[in-house]
Formats: C-alpha cells, structure tokens, sequence
C-alpha cells in the first residue's frame, strides 16, 4: 500500500513537472512564431516589398524585434527556467529545449539594455562611416567606430561572462559550446599545411580557361538550377527559390525559401546549390519538434557546413559533372559546346589568391578566415590595437598569400562585419568548410556506391543522409558532440586537407 | 503676476497631457505595427507560399493576433484611454484618434474571452458545414451552427451594449457610428425603385452579346491593368500588383498590395481597377499620420465606394472606353477586332438577374442586398427564425426579381458571411455603390471637364479629388459627417437611382 502511494506521488509530480514543461514549451513556439514573422518579413524586404516601403518596413521589424525580446526576457520565462532547471525527470530532448533557450534567456538578460542599445546605434553609424572608409579608402574614418565597437563587445562579454577568453563569448552566439581552446588548435594545424599548399598550386605552369567569365541567362540559371536542387531533394511544397540583389536562405521547418542572383551574368549555379545546402538543413527537422530550438541548426558552421558540401564536395566534383555537364551544355551551347568536361571542371576548381574573401576559391579562403580569426582573437587579447589593424592585415596578408592590397578597400575594409560588431562570426565559414569534408567523408563511407550514384544524377541519398545524421537532431547535441557522434571523433582537419591534395594534385599537376 | 503664474500652469498642465498623448500614440503605432505584420503574413499565404506550409502560417497569424489582442486590452492602454478621454485641451485629430482607439478597446474588453473563443469556434465548425450543406444543397446541415452563431452575436451585442437594435452593433463592426435608424430609409427608399426598374429592363427587347465570355490571355490583361492603374495614379513605388485565387487588396499607407486572377480566361479588368480604387484609398492617407486610426479608411461602404467608383463609374463609362477600347482591340484583335465601343459598352453593361451576388450587374446587384440586409435585420429582431432563411430567402427573391432559386446553393447557402458570423457586413456593399455615386457626382461638379478628361485617359483628377476630400481624413469624421462635409448632404439614394436611370434608358430603350 505505502507503494502504491508513492507510485501515485511521483505520478503528481511527474505530471506536475510535465504540465509546467508543456507550458513552458507552449510559451517557447510563440516565441518561435514572432521570429518565424519577422523572417518572413525581412524575406519580403529583400524580394518583393515595394521600393519605398522601407521606413514602415522598418517600424514593423523594430516593434516585433521589441515584442520578442519582451516574451523572451519576461517574469513568466524566468520562472519556467527556474523550475525546469532543476527538474531531472525531462527527456534527454525536453532537456535540450530548456538548455537552449536558457542560454539565450540568460545572455538577454546579463546585458544590460544600455549596452544593447549602445551597440545597435555603435553598429548603425559605424556602417555608415565603413561604407564612406571604403570608399574613400581611408581606414581612419572607420577607425574610432572600429574602438568603439571591439570596446563594447568587450563590455558585452563581461556582463554575460566567460570561463577563459572574452572573445569566446563573441564565437558563442554564432558556434555555440567552442571556444578557441576548441579552434586553436585546429587552424594552426590547418594554416600549416595550407599556406605551402597554396604556394605549390601558384607555381604550377597548369593555365585554364576562365569558362565561367562569359554571359549566363538569369532565367536560364535558376530554371537549371531548380532542376537541380529538385533532384538534391529541395521539396518545393515546403520552400521557393525567388531572386535578390545578393542569395540568402530564409525561413525553416515548413517554409524556406531560397534566393539567387536577381540580375548579373555570372555564373550562379554554385551559389543556388549553396542555399539549396541551407535550406535541405532547415527543411530537415522532425515536425514533432517545429517551433522548437530541436527546429534549429546546431550551429553556423554546421550550417555553412551543409551548403559548402553540396556547394563544393558536390558541385565542384567531377562525378557531379559527369551527369549534369551535357544538360548544362544543351542550355549554353554558345558559352559550352566548345569546351569538354575536363575544360569546364578545370575553370570552376581554379585556384588564384585574391585580396577579396568573397571571391576566394577553396584552396585559399579558408586562409582568409585564419587571417581574420586570428586578428579578432589579439583584438580582444588585447594584443592589438585597432588602429594597427591594417598594418596587422597586409602583414598577414603577404605571410599567407605573398600578395599585399594596394590599399584598404581591398584589404582591412573589404568585409561589413566589424562595422556591425559581428567578431567570432568568421571562424564559422572555415569551421563550416571542415566539417563539410570530415561529414562527407563520413557520408562516402556509409552510401555504398556513393561517387558512382552522383556520377548517375543521384543525390538523394546524401539528402537522407544528412537529414538522418545531422538535420534530424536540431539543437539536441553540440558540434562537437555531433561530430563526435557521427564521425568517431571531434573536428579533425586533416580529412579537409587530404582532399584539398587529392583534388587539386591532379588538376594542377604538382605533388602537393 | 498671478496671471503669469497660470499661464505657468497651464503649460505645465498641456505639456503633461501631450506626454501623455504621445506616449498613446506611441503604443498606438506599435499596435498597427503588429496589424500591418499580419496582413503582410496574411497576403503572402494567399500569394507566394508554398503549397504545404499552412499549418505553421496558421501558428504564426494566432499568435501575432494573441500579441495584438494582450496589446490592445493591457492594462497600460486603459489608463492611457481614461486619462486621455477626460482630456480637453486635445487637437481634433488627437481627439479622433482616441476615440477610435477607445471604440476597439472598449468592444474587446467588453466581450468575455470565452465568448469570443465560441465565436471562432462555432465559426470554423461553421464555415466547414456551410461547405458540406452547399455541396449536398441541403440547408438542414448547415442550420445548428446558423442558429447557434446567431445566438452567440446576440449574446456579443448585449455584451457590447447598444441604444436601439441588437444588429446596430454587429452593423458598428464594418461600418462605424451608422444604424438601422441611418440605412433602413435609404434603402427601402432605394427598393421602391429599384424593382420597377430591374422589371422594365428585363422587358426590354435589346439583345446584347456577351462579348466578355471569350478567352483573355491572363497575363496580357495584367499587364494592360497596370497600364490602367498606374495612370488612375496607383503607386508601384509604395504598391504592388500580384496574382492570387481570388483578388484583394492588402497593406496600407507605404505597402499597399493589390492582386488579380491568377487563372481563368475571364475578363478581369474591371477587376483589378476596382482593386486599385480600394488601393489608392490606402495609399491616400497623410504620411504624418501613418499606423494610427488617422490612416484608416473610414468604414467598409467607403471603402467600397472608392473601389465600385473606379470599377463601375469610370471604368464601365462610355467615356473611359472612348479611350481604352482601342488599346484593348490592339492587345486582344482577334476577341475584339469585330465589335465597335458601342458593342463593347453594351456588353460590360449587360442587366440580367441572376441568383448569385458576385455575379450580378449594377442594376440588380444592390437587390440582392437588400434582400440579405432585410433578413439580418429580421433575423436579430427575432422577427424570423434561422430555420425559415431559406423559405424567406426564395418568397424575396421572388418578390425582387421574379426568379425562384431552384435549391440553396444557389440561394440562402450562397455566401459564406453567415457561417463566420459576418451579420452586418453585406449593408456596406450598397452603402458602397450609393456613397459611390453621390462623391462622383459631387467630383464632377469640382472637377471642370470631368467626362471630356476621361475620355482623354487623364483620370489623375478623380485619385486627387478623393485623396483631398475623402482619403487624407482617414478617421477623422463618420462616414455620415463626412458626406455632408463633401456632398452638403448626407446619404441619399436619389443620385444612384437617376445615375441608373440615365445609364440604362438609353443602352436599353427604355423608359425608366
């Protein structure tokens, strides 16, 4: 008898805790759903909203962002973290949930409201003066805004606190749970074996036509590029593909939407697949789990990790050609007929360093990431100052490349991300790039006949691979976990290397 | 001195309640932000999202309506409404804004939340019964949920409270400050004349042929539809035109949406220019008073009125085809080539009594509204039960246009107001064509050379006339107040009936 009354305690409690979690969980997709709004309305900026919307435009994104942040940071979500925190008896998966959005909970809530709005206008002016700074190529217009800032961002980190670096908290909201105890040394590892990589591949006498510099039809593009991304398995039921002035993926679980170029005559089909790599991640996670941070991506590497795969591990691959090149040649005869696969494969794998990041191919961008991590980690160091930061640069510039920038647009100011106070977001594209490579080699290992079935315009199995592996678990473990999870160990460069070699030997004839 | 010292005062006393004010206003535009966030979310789901993504849509649209809905009635709006409605030292236009404010939160906080929740409920179970009934034509299906909505609006009136009848109320919702004391004259007055008029038309012996009822490319139709709008002064800088299953206008103020068919072979101009009448009513609000009830149309009939203008006033004259006929006969030769303007005017103005609403002219359609407003009226007068709409609906039609529905889903289960509760909504479409008529009469007395113009294709003069007498006041007046100030009259059936008259004798050769 005295059992059965404990039995029946711990079902009170279990369904008292279970009923505070639904609660909790309830709250949390409302939370989602605001977001959820403001996405799509930034999307409608960026592809159809009427060209002289914006300042309304502007007031409905600043109120809903007020609305959020509101929900977020209230009495009601504090109590639920609270009680949900001590409660051990959650799922391994309701656990996460409240990990998740207690991590934000607890960062919106550390900052004090000044320093947030101190930073917004920081971020607002200092991209205004960036933009003047580079275009005037003077770095000294940008220069206090740039103090401002890293001063801030520190202020920032000390409010929210951190175990060894300040500049781990910055990596944090972009790669959650790694720090640079995590990154160190992996990119030292890598910037080892690169720079001399880089250096070979420079030597080489190999010349290859520059294929891709001639004029591609827009509407031709996206119409291939849909074909594609079909087959990659985007579900067009759940997600679009429309056009912007620059390519972005938006939205998640039930409705992404992709972008491409709106005008130019690039060539933009790797860009399509590169979103179409975004948005497989997005459409990917377990419905039971929408409006939940389980409906979030892991990280943004792990993210840039997914559309750099199908980006280059798949459509920089020859198998991958092999089975779309005659198709792309029946739609630019004029710009193809003339040239073979071999050609064709050659132009889109050409190696060349540049001064601009954007522009980089992938033997040498991630060398632009080493340059710039390792410049934001002596910033909040304190190792350097600001006002070095463009000689720091065309230093670096001529030790990894040997090239050094005729001036700073085309060095120190060439990227928008310090104006706005994004340190810690560049580590994630290398991050992004290895993981690519280390999962893929994973992927090759568990789909039998893996190269085989590209070569024959096969590519849903990688999608299922991926959704199984990665996409299925949203936030439930970390990267490293993850990583772990899935490939038997953490981040390993080495596998990133290995096929940088085994790919450009061949084409660039050198042993490298 | 002491003067000097109440002049203090008094600024003292201003400058306090300005703050208040402003700060009222300032809440205010955060609420019409979150409006104007869901009607975007809602004109995308009709437009551009993908076919799959409804559910989680429908997450986001419930939940932007619970943060308006907790905006709207909070504690913190009450006090700004009490505070501000004792105060008498407000502009008129500040005045306004916070009666139309406390009119919102006054109806919400009236309504018991559990009532509102049977309301949406019974209106779901409603409309998809509707749907079954006039799919199977069998009336009984659908008649519970008839009864019980009735019973829930009456029991939301007496929630709400009124002076003389339950319906005014539900009529407040659509058409603000106007009552059966205001409608039940005109329209009876209209009714008198309208079947009389309706009987010697049918008599007629002119036989006109339908030369609407041919293919129109789509496409080609929008196109020239742009033509049209953009000269009747339509904004594509603060607007759109886009395509949907059935067209409507959405946004307001800087982002006004407009859309047309997206398929079918009709002709659907008229279509988009009544479209583009309700957009420039949205677009004509004074930009100092966006995201307040200062930029908000005045009630559903004026709105209508604007959008029945353009559709039928101008866009089915003799004097705006005198212009466009040509240009249509070049974009459509082989539909058009054979008919002259004179087959073409008679053919877009064909009288014909039907049994469906939408598909009816301007001459009968104002009867099938009258016939719907009669038993609303009587329905919330408990002068008839649900259960005899559909006797009462054939014994009227009978009576107005001496046809007889052979069964109900082409009589009473026609339209879906009923089953969402929308009791009071079908008076402001004949609000609409009779306010439609007395502005443009009153236009064309302000305006020298109006038809002579038209005819010229220069209709900016008509868009400056509304936006000057009727668009910039947004809620400024009632629509009673309003047509006084602009017509010095208030709303009067006599121009509708001789604008029928002088139009339909001659088309139809008969006296009326």
């Amino acid at each position: 008898m005295a059992k059965d009354i404990n039995l029946y305690k711990t079902c009170i409690k279990n369904s008292d805790k279970m009923s505070v979690y639904d609660e909790f969980i309830g709250y949390v997709k409302e939370l989602y759903d605001i977001g959820k709004a403001s996405e799509l309305i930034g999307w409608d900026q960026e592809t159809y909203m009427p060209p002289k919307s914006v300042e309304g435009r502007g007031y409905v994104l600043s109120t809903l962002s007020g609305v959020y942040h509101e929900k977020l940071v209230s009495k009601k979500m504090g109590e639920y973290i609270d009680e949900l925190s001590k409660n051990n008896d959650l799922t391994d998966k309701q656990k996460a949930n409240v990990r998740e959005i207690k991590k934000v909970y607890d960062k919106n809530t550390k900052v004090p409201l000044k320093l947030v709005k101190e930073i917004a206008k920081t971020s607002s002016l200092g991209t205004e003066a960036w933009q003047r700074a580079r275009k005037k190529n003077d770095f000294k217009i940008f220069q206090p805004y740039l103090e401002k800032m890293v001063g801030l961002k520190k202020e920032l980190a000390e409010a929210i606190g951190y175990e060894d670096k300040a500049y781990d908290v910055l990596i944090d909201d972009f790669e959650p749970y790694t720090t640079v105890k995590d990154i160190d040394p992996v990119f030292s590892g890598l910037k080892k074996v690169l720079v001399p990589i880089v250096k070979k591949v420079m030597e080489s006498e190999t010349k290859t036509d520059n294929i891709l510099a001639q004029d591609f039809d827009v509407d031709k593009q996206k119409k291939f590029g849909i074909e594609i991304i079909k087959n990659m398995g985007f579900d067009f039921e759940h997600g679009r593909l429309d056009s912007s002035a620059h390519p972005f993926t938006s939205g998640s679980c039930d409705d992404v939407r992709l972008t491409t170029f709106k005008e130019g005559h690039g060539f933009h089909l790797f860009a399509i697949m590169h979103e179409a790599g975004h948005g497989l991640y997005e459409q990917g996670y377990k419905p039971e789990n929408y409006r939940t941070p389980l409906a979030e991506a892991i990280s943004l590497g792990y993210h840039e990790s997914q559309s750099r795969m199908w980006e280059n591990l798949v459509g920089r691959s020859w198998f991958f050609w092999k089975y779309y090149y005659p198709k792309l040649q029946n739609v630019f005869p004029e710009q193809l007929k003339k040239y073979s696969l071999e050609d064709f494969y050659h132009a889109i794998n050409i190696v060349k360093p540049s001064f601009i990041r954007v522009d980089a191919d992938e033997a040498t961008y991630n060398l632009h990431i080493l340059l710039r991590y390792g410049m934001e980690k002596d910033l909040f160091d304190d190792k350097i100052e600001p006002k070095e930061a463009p000689t720091v640069w065309n230093q670096k510039m001529e030790e990894y490349f040997g090239i050094k920038p005729e001036n700073d647009a085309v060095g120190v100011l060439q990227d928008v991300h310090w104006s706005q106070g994004l340190f810690g977001y560049f580590p994630t594209y290398t991050l992004g790039n290895l993981y690519s490579v280390q999962l893929f080699n994973q992927a090759k290992k568990d789909i039998p006949d893996f190269e085989e079935k590209i070569s024959n315009g096969q590519l849903r199995n990688l999608k299922e691979w991926l959704n199984k592996n990665v996409h299925e678990y949203g936030k439930l473990y970390s990267a490293n976990d993850l990583t772990k999870k899935i490939t038997g160990e953490t981040l390993n460069p080495d596998y990133f290397i290995k096929y940088l070699k085994e790919k450009f030997q061949p084409i660039y004839d050198v042993t490298l």
